[in-house]
């Protein structure tokens, strides 16, 4: 039998290519920290399509497993679940898989466009140069606005943002991680928006009062401080 | 021993007694029909304040069990999984009480205010007398409007319940309940919503081909069909 192949994941990154910001690529790495499974990040832009030409789309995380080439974080986590089946589970047993996929949903079509109405305007500022026209013009397609429209009106996005988060809030409230005592895959979902705002934006998503903050920093604790492995994004110069 | 006291639930009702229609109330009918447990319900209106004077608060779903009671439906439902831990279990093992906590605090906090803009101003048809005039005058101050004023804007409330329905759409695509391939606690969470709608509303919640549509049968017919035994709400003569 052979060993096994070193795991590559293809993982968004800014200007500077340790800027690792993706909210899908960070539920991918957590759940690769969680299991024990070693990887190799490669930095990858937007327009770099190519390199993930062989998935038959355009986005990340991208995992290489061998042969195999998997795409979308959901897809991957299952994967990864059921392929390494003697490392720690990401979803328990029982409807622990099922019921995670509720949380992964919330994260990706309630919070995260709430989100994205803070932190987008900010994202050029961490960018690489060749990935600015595309990330400008698919978003301000997407919004149906321009970059500055969206800044001036983050103070109301804001607090959608914070009225959002109020089944978390409370959840949280009770529980240390929202799969109970350790964290699991719904937590990787959920924490990889604050991940994604923490890494592209320097607005403060959360009053420091706010229940899930604790959460927020259990979370960059975790799997020996991984997600605190990047500094948060600073405030541009003059702001 | 003793033989175990009757459980009875004080439950809340319309003009027509039959007619039961909270949300809370509805999580705990089911999670009750769950385990097997057979319960006795009274009917009780919003004024009934007395009748429940012994948990010190005002609100149902309250349970008695013998010598206890106790209110609030997510203490009731860990109370019943844990008092009557040989019975089905509600929560599943592992993360599944913890991950069912944030669907009923999303239930609650998210989706149940978003069709509240719906349904509310449809509630006085469906009410006792003597609760008329404590239900407008209390809703409308947590509204801080009046009904008509709400009722005129139903067409927006709808469009947004749909909009806050999309990470449910998107998991019920992929699986029969939200526990997986049978219902628990977290679809009698998640459902106890849709059946306050249909009891108490005419006002249709989901497009027919919305994929939550099927889910809303299945939870319908569950349980012997339980909550098909209420009959939908009429529209209004002359509507």
């Amino acid at each position: 039998m052979n060993s096994p192949s070193t795991l590559r994941l293809f993982d968004l990154a800014g200007a500077d290519e340790q800027r690792r910001f993706s909210p899908y690529c960070w539920r991918t790495r957590l759940a690769l920290a969680h299991k024990g499974l070693p990887v190799q990040t490669v930095a990858w832009r937007f327009t770099d399509k190519q390199a993930i030409a062989a998935t038959g789309q355009g986005k990340v995380p991208v995992l290489v497993d061998g042969e195999r080439w998997i795409h979308d974080s959901w897809t991957i986590a299952e994967y990864l679940e059921d392929t390494y089946s003697d490392t720690p589970s990401l979803f328990g047993p029982g409807c622990g898989r099922a019921l995670a996929r509720f949380l992964n949903q919330w994260a990706a079509e309630t919070l995260q466009p709430a989100i994205a109405r803070v932190v987008v305007p900010d994202i050029p500022a961490i960018l690489h140069d060749k990935d600015q026209a595309y990330f400008r013009s698919s978003r301000e397609a997407a919004f149906g606005q321009s970059f500055e429209a969206l800044a001036a009106q983050r103070a109301q996005a804001l607090d959608n943002v914070r009225r959002v988060l109020a089944p978390l809030r409370s959840t949280l409230a009770a529980q240390p991680y929202l799969a109970g005592a350790q964290p699991n895959y719904a937590d990787h979902a959920v924490f990889g928006a604050f991940q994604w705002a923490r890494t592209a934006s320097p607005v403060a998503l959360l009053d420091p009062a706010d229940p899930i903050a604790p959460w927020v920093e259990r979370m960059l604790d975790a799997y020996g401080g991984l997600a605190r492995g990047v500094a948060p994004a600073a405030a541009a110069a003059g702001s």
